[in-house]
């Protein structure tokens, strides 16, 4: 199966399709904790490390008040509270999609940028949801005493996802908070963290894209940088801004060099403890066919894109997306292929089986090594086969997805919760209405484009003339069937997607419509292959959390999990490094943004927004703009504040330089390093360029004005 | 094997790689002949059918004037004599990679044009090669007999090129002009090809790019077009102007709709006879493999290309091959993928193989089917290793290839002519020690850049722990080991290769460069991968050849060969054609490139040189630019002259539509077409854009003013 990183995690939710997470992740780290290293959870933060390497007392009031502060953008993103009067901030990238969804043919807010003078001028997003984490409980002891030890497969999962509905169903009864059960340490442990929902969340400010995403996807992942990759949104309940409980006090002064200096954000997969067969697959198989599939999606969409502007405003989220995706795939495959890291992988592994040798207590332990194994290869199999008809690569588009879930909604709703596929429980049925009647434009003529693309990649992994192909081009080819089916199907009228989601599966069937029939007709494939990366998921679970306890009782229990899209903390300390031999400084300025500019001839993605160019003389151009700290972060950290020992917000994450691409499978501070906004940046752009005081002085005075 | 066929026959001169060409291309068409299909023998022209549906009659004169007149650019296009004095036009996609060596950091010919106002002015081009084809020579007897028909595998192969080796070598020494031995009708005929051969090339004038190429890869293969794609060179011997003895007279009037059309040019390869099987193959694997690769290649330029100008420039002429290769090969797949154009052809195969039961007389016929299914089976399990080694896609750049060049140089020299490689062989010497002394310029910093993604694309393919791997790897990642080798070997300088290649074997082995050491690890596997291609190859051929003797007793001697870089006669008609209900009209004129340039807010590639704004009011709006005719080409033709029937330069070929992309494969006029630039066009952009009035009047005088 192939992972999207960042393209899963930062924008899956338009996609309507479930955001299945490889049964793969998750762990331990393999080998002593290096300086900084860790995504630690809420429940067990790293109070000693803080203690005895920073002299930083961690006290329960500071933790809950940053927990309390900070927001997870369910499309895939993190973001804080920064005003008393429910404002927020989060990356212009975690908030392009909505930014996106808002505009039409006359209005390219995600280009042009926005900004609401007053309240009622705030724009009310399409489809975005918002989570605040209120309470962690442990649940490992009832999710466990639920599946019998002796269940496998199956009977495995069927048990576990029975016990969980159960868990999440009856929170939300008792506590109405969005309750997920999150599985921590490759099912070590089960914790419910219960969130605050909020969906109704309105645009307040943008930048234009070419400064967020100044440099573009060229300087994407380098650094120095200068990008202004923050937006604005308030969210609102009963038609009011909400008053949060806690929000981040802003820092004038903002991230200083040498400074400790935490991160609360929500990190969206890790995979540091795989197993040496699971790691070569992902890097044998894995990631070179992830990569060709998306550069074979971003040619397509940036030559698309150059046939005209509408083409490219149409594709250009889309086309971000996959390019984000292709540098951090191409990043971590570089790192996998680098037979420095990946020997130290397979030392530390052939390291601890040695330890292990001699532990009866845990001799359940390497034959769990051999058990993952035998898993991997079963499910390796099938994985490429699942991602394209499960995971419906070969049915790109929103067209697609829609039709799927207007199917497997009408089959699954009427079954037990506990038995239904993962996303049509009831815990997560207001998520996955609010896709489904998404009012986010479709655009026929990109998913005609789209849907083609994909039909022939189908083609070309089964060979035109095997049944499943013709099965699914009816006669045609590629080109001709995705026209025909983009066209005929009705899946993108809002009021016949409401009339078969509340009509049931007899109304869904009635319909006859063709994308559904599609839909339908592969879905006995995709179901079954989905059971089988299932199965070998759970059986990789069972025995990942046996090597986890082993590993617990070996090296002590100040072991933080894999990131799973929950809220963690990081820190680290604001510091440069060094690169082929040039120093490469903490911080950058204004004055640096207007030579790259520059030194690019003013050229896209290097150009200068309008507003930029001709407010350039009222800038301080020695304030900060970007700067960098060694704290451990990964995709969804995006939006993730940074802030100080004071629990102040010093500046805003939103990317990682190169080395840290390695970061999905080890930490390391040599040259890794995570890239943020600067927080004094953000005053002086808002001031001096945007000129919307307003908005500043709501940062500075935490209300507004 | 994978065949970038634009890429490969418009530019591979500076790759220092073999040309190996599939050793399945060639054949017949399948069906009875379409109306316009052919790329027709200069030594067996359509007279009948020009005759009967034109009322035209083709005679010797014109015919020997045509062929005399046309000019084969070895690098990979074509082009004419436009002048008595010497003057070639071509496109300027086939000029560019001499654009481009001719530039520097101060120049950039590619994108800013060139202009040589006398003869002293012009620049001598870096390592160009035309021939002009002075006499066709049937010896497929004598080639014949000297390969016995017991022979099998390597002994045919081996006879095959001695006895090649030796006809070449013999007319080289009688008559000075170039010899090749080309096989046609997939082996049923060998035809000696005499050339006459300059290398004293010089550019007299290029436009810019922006108009050449204008619409760029988003418009390339897409109609209507607006592109000045020429350039002028003049061939030297002796330090004066050529005068050749035929050249075209100009047509002021130029291409008019509804005329009858030739193109006289060097179409590369066409696939149209290949056996169901082979088919299969290059649809589910050649293509999507080859597609693969581009891709990967083009999103590696593109996004070097964006971090500086530089950069671009550097990158530039590889991307421009790539891009045009992704495109063509995207084209042909989706033909391919079309069930109602590949389900012709097997119900063609199948049909013609129903009538062969009866006949006795070609009993050989239907077994060669099963012999070249088994022969393509074969190769088709060493195609794409064959590719990664032989084909040195796993080594992208000039290096490697320069590396390759002097190891087996120093093999192969010492060998008896017939024995060696073929471009080794006495025949091709000068042509190999030009690209192999060329002063191209190349730039470590590319080369480490595409060293390392086709490295990375090995490890792909055999996965990191692969002995052949960790031979070329030496323990370092792809990264690592490209910069080593491109920042250690010696062979970018001049004088180092000049001292191995002079000092053969022991002076290479002794000077112990890395990167041939490299090339050397690999050898006896690139090689061992080559017998088995080539041997499938030859027992293809063999087979194809018995067909193809059937298939002319069947369906008479009216017959073209597949194309094979030779000159070839194709003809049609000036003529629009329909799409999605639309009239697409045969010419577009001046008034529509502003209109064009204007909808896309004249962006990059769509921007006009500052030169064509200027001049916008001198230019008559109404003249045509570029013209559409149904006549038969592919990747080669690129530069072919369009004549009218008296045998007057109306246009110049360029490209062809995007349904043309199936012509690799068969013939079809509903919509597909060849696009040209159209004669009066040419006249009103050098005199009234370019105000090179010297130059028109050389163009209508037919000799220098």
């Amino acid at each position: 199966m192939i992972r999207f990183l960042n393209f899963f995690f930062e924008r899956p939710a338009a996609r309507g399709i479930a955001l299945v997470i490889a049964g793969v992740s998750a762990g331990l780290p393999a080998s002593p904790l290096r300086a900084d290293e860790g995504m630690w959870l809420y429940s067990a933060p790293p109070r000693a490390a803080l203690q005895a390497k920073y002299g930083f007392t961690l006290t329960d009031a500071w933790l809950d008040h940053l927990m309390k502060a900070s927001v997870r953008f369910n499309s895939g993103g993190s973001g804080s509270w920064v005003s008393g009067d429910g404002l927020i901030i989060t990356n212009h990238h975690v908030g392009a999609d909505e930014l996106q969804k808002l505009g039409d043919e006359q209005h390219n807010y995600l280009r042009d940028g926005f900004y609401a003078a007053n309240l009622a001028e705030e724009r009310k997003c399409v489809d975005l949801e918002l989570n605040v984490l209120q309470t962690i409980e442990d649940v490992t002891a009832r999710v466990n005493a639920a599946v019998p030890t002796s269940a496998e497969g199956e009977t495995a999962v069927l048990a576990r996802r029975k016990i969980t509905a159960e868990i999440e169903k009856e929170s939300l009864a008792q506590t109405g908070l969005r309750s997920d059960v999150v599985t921590l340490y490759q099912g070590g442990a089960y914790h419910l963290y219960r969130f605050k929902k909020y969906t109704d969340i309105r645009l307040v400010f943008a930048p234009e894209q070419a400064i967020a995403f100044f440099g573009g996807d060229p300087d994407n992942f380098e650094y120095p940088r200068y990008d202004l990759d923050i937006c604005f949104f308030r969210a609102y309940e009963n038609g009011q801004p909400v008053r949060p409980a806690h929000f981040l006090t802003w820092s004038t002064v903002g991230a200083q060099e040498g400074q400790l200096t935490f991160v609360s954000g929500h990190p969206g997969s890790t995979r540091r403890l795989l197993t040496v067969p699971e790691l070569r697959h992902i890097r044998d198989h894995q990631l070179p066919e992830g990569l060709a599939e998306l550069k074979r999606r971003e040619v397509l969409l940036v030559n698309w894109s150059a046939r005209s502007s509408e083409n490219a405003r149409r594709a250009k989220e889309d086309l971000f997306g996959i390019q984000n995706s292709r540098k951090l795939l191409d990043g971590e495959l570089a790192a996998l292929q680098d037979p420095a890291f990946f020997g130290a992988k397979v030392t530390a592994e052939s390291e601890f089986k040695k330890r292990l040798t001699n532990r009866a207590d845990h001799s359940g332990a390497l034959p769990a090594f051999v058990q993952i194994e035998e898993a991997q290869q079963a499910s390796a199999v099938s994985a490429r086969e699942y991602h394209l008809l499960e995971g419906a690569a070969a049915f790109n588009g929103d067209s697609f997805a829609l039709a799927r879930t207007l199917l497997r909604a009408g089959e699954e709703r009427p079954k037990a919760n506990g038995e239904r596929l993962r996303e049509y429980t009831d815990a997560r049925r207001e998520s996955f209405e609010q896709r489904l009647f998404s009012d986010k434009p479709i655009y026929a003529d990109l998913e005609i484009l789209t849907l083609a693309d994909s039909l022939a990649a189908l083609v070309d992994f089964y060979g035109a003339d095997h049944p499943a192909v013709q099965r699914v081009l009816a006669g045609k080819s590629p080109r001709g069937r995705a026209a025909e089916l983009i066209t005929t199907t009705q899946v993108r009228t809002m009021a016949f997607r409401r009339q078969l989601y509340e009509g049931g599966a007899a109304v869904v069937a009635a319909a006859k419509d063709p994308l559904i029939a599609l839909a339908q007709a592969i879905d006995p494939d995709a179901r079954a292959l989905r059971k089988i990366v299932e199965n070998a998921g759970e059986t990789k679970k069972k025995a990942h959390a046996i090597i986890g306890k082993a590993r617990f009782a070996l090296d002590g229990p100040n072991q933080y999990p894999d990131a799973t899209f929950t809220l963690r903390l990081s820190y680290g300390v604001v510091k440069g490094y060094s690169e082929n031999g040039q120093n490469i400084p903490a911080m950058t300025t204004f004055a640096g943004l207007f030579m790259r500019s520059a030194q690019q001839e003013n050229k896209d993605p290097f150009g200068l927004p309008e507003r930029w160019r001709n407010r350039q003389r009222a800038i301080t151009l020695t304030t900060p703009l970007n700067f960098v700290c060694t704290a451990d972060i990964i995709g969804g950290n995006s939006g993730s504040p940074t802030v100080n020992q004071k629990g102040e917000f010093t500046g805003i994450i939103f990317d990682g330089n190169l080395p840290s691409l390695s970061a999905d499978f080890g930490y390391e501070d040599h040259q890794s390093r995570a890239v943020s906004v600067h927080s004094a940046g953000i005053i002086e752009a808002l001031r001096n360029v945007y000129q919307v005081e307003a908005l500043a002085q709501e940062l500075l005075q935490g209300k507004r004005p």
